[in-house]
């Protein structure tokens, strides 16, 4: 089905659709510059529920039930589902996802956990192994807040060079060839995208430890991993309509462009951050941009899909990008490296 | 390679081999009944480090540094590295093994995260993706407490129900049979065992909340695992030498072997537990057995894979336990939920 010549890289013999998916957003984030894009926003960030980790499971819980719906799928037609979260041992995933009863990977990437689980949903699917696969990921403003930094009622002000974690959950249903094709005899869509090749990446430590800077701290993974796809894949950066990593945010896409350069690649005019197009940058000040596992999420299903579908862009190299601190770590004064996973996603010409 | 017939099970057509593997484990572990058996036991529980983090970082990076050298490879060898740990975004996982520069995907599923990491990294070569993979995973009974209970110095009492984490890592070296044969050419081994099929588990909730007594939040997810595998397999308990469970405890196997025999199944004759196995009840009473992701990976390198290698059994069921809790959901008053995942493990018998 695939080859992989003892390097990170996997090229697909055959690609692995995505046969639907469907994005749920907060109100700053349908507030944003893609925020008629999204299936659904939030009334408010509580989603009705009574503690922020329980919204954040309701996030992922109607983001994947929305997806299924769109490929006119039941539960039971998904073999696998590869879901994570930032909270600690997941709780965003465990409790919003247990109802669907679909056997369950459980992955951590922090912020690259979204293009972890589409590389694992697609190797399964490449593999022979499923027919279906689901992902799903998602983060929350307020639980990123409490798990990482501050109490939100503490009132801390954040340096320029901070994020904004984005309150969203993405769901993506991956298929094989004949899943695509019974989707389309079923009437219920002819399929967003098609993955078509992958470069895993490596945890990159620059030894910086600005927890409040995560754009620099992941910005290295993120050359890293993006130097060894064009090696693996013999590509260049011209051979990408876009270059689109996960929240790097304005520092770190600027170290990323400089990065790359010294490794001899222009980037400027491909790169795309899903943290800098998700708000505006003059009306919601965020800082340096958006972050977080749903941030790269929500912006693949309702603004980069779209771009497929409608054939404005052919091919895409879709790059989430993690930062693998803890409170722990940082309050023990470690460092906070980053890693960076590469899926090659273009549009179904078939 | 394999089949999937939409249910959780996978029947590998070319099984996978462990290669080789290596446990490191602590000083209670060491003085425990498979105390000669590890490979490494420390001498203190920080082994030489000046935190119990940074300590279980040090079991992962040498659990995984004497698997390779066992299997007399180098890091470069291995395509993917599939680890995690208990901690808050993985961090032993993360500062453990970064100096391999092995392409990571981090997995969750809390203490059943050996049997994940085992089934993805088996996947990952049954479908041809990579030659040799590894697994890791570890526990730290100190960074345990801190991470999910009470800090060491409350000096807090522990119900008879509560098992104690592991302090231990286990690391797998797994590979095809061209991996299998390189290794046998150059003298490095003959392969410990072969997996040769998987169960892959759903999140199971019975609404226990009970953090104390995490076997009987667990025994229904592995009960719910387990009959999955005899339907998938068409097979019954007797078919196995072993079935053997991650981290039930004394409490978790008795409602394990009830909520079997509800099901139609008398496991008793077959059942085996790693957190019974790895403390003496009576020279080390750590209350209801042992527990945690370092549990059932460090009896599965040291014990059970050599009863395969020794011929005393020819086929056991793996099946590592989870409790999905984090400190927050337990404060928040939700329950526990639990997952379990089982693999075929068998001996070589060419």
């Amino acid at each position: 089905m695939s080859q992989n010549s003892g390097k990170a890289s996997i090229v697909l013999k055959e690609p692995v659709y995505i046969l639907n998916s469907a994005s749920v957003v907060g109100t700053k984030e349908g507030q944003g510059p893609l925020g008629l894009l999204f299936d659904k926003v939030g009334e408010d960030d509580m989603f009705g529920c009574a503690a922020w980790e329980e919204a954040e499971s309701s996030l992922q819980r109607d983001a994947l039930g929305l997806a299924l719906e769109k490929a006119g799928l039941e539960p039971e037609d998904i073999s696998f589902l590869f879901a994570g979260d930032l909270l600690g041992q997941s709780i965003a995933t465990s409790f919003g996802l247990s109802s669907y009863q679909i056997p369950l990977f459980g992955v951590y990437g922090a912020c690259s956990t979204c293009g972890e689980a589409l590389l694992l949903g697609a190797m399964a699917i490449a593999g022979g192994f499923a027919e279906r696969t689901a992902c799903v990921t998602s983060s929350h403003f307020a639980s990123a807040e409490k798990e990482f930094r501050f109490p939100l009622g503490y009132g801390n002000q954040r340096p320029l060079s901070a994020t904004w974690t984005v309150t969203g959950s993405g769901a993506f249903v991956l298929g094989n060839e004949k899943a695509l094709q019974e989707m389309r005899q079923s009437g219920a869509g002819h399929g967003r995208a098609q993955i078509t090749g992958m470069t895993v990446g490596k945890i990159v430590d620059y030894g910086l430890k600005d927890s409040m800077n995560m754009g620099a701290c992941m910005a290295p993974a993120a050359a890293s991993a993006l130097e060894r796809h064009f090696i693996d894949f013999d590509s260049q950066p011209e051979d990408y309509d876009r270059i689109i990593t996960g929240d790097l945010g304005k520092i770190g896409q600027k170290a990323l462009i400089d990065l790359m350069r010294e490794r001899g690649y222009d980037i400027s005019s491909q790169h795309m951050d899903c943290g800098i197009e998700i708000y505006d940058p003059e009306s919601q000040d965020t800082h340096a941009g958006g972050s977080g596992c749903g941030c790269s999420a929500v912006t693949l299903s309702a603004y980069i899909l779209k771009q497929l579908e409608e054939h404005n862009w052919n091919k895409v190299l879709f790059m989430p990008t993690g930062a693998l601190l803890s409170k722990t770590s940082f309050n023990e004064g470690k460092s906070v490296p980053g890693i960076a996973h590469a899926v090659v996603i273009e549009r179904i010409t078939v």
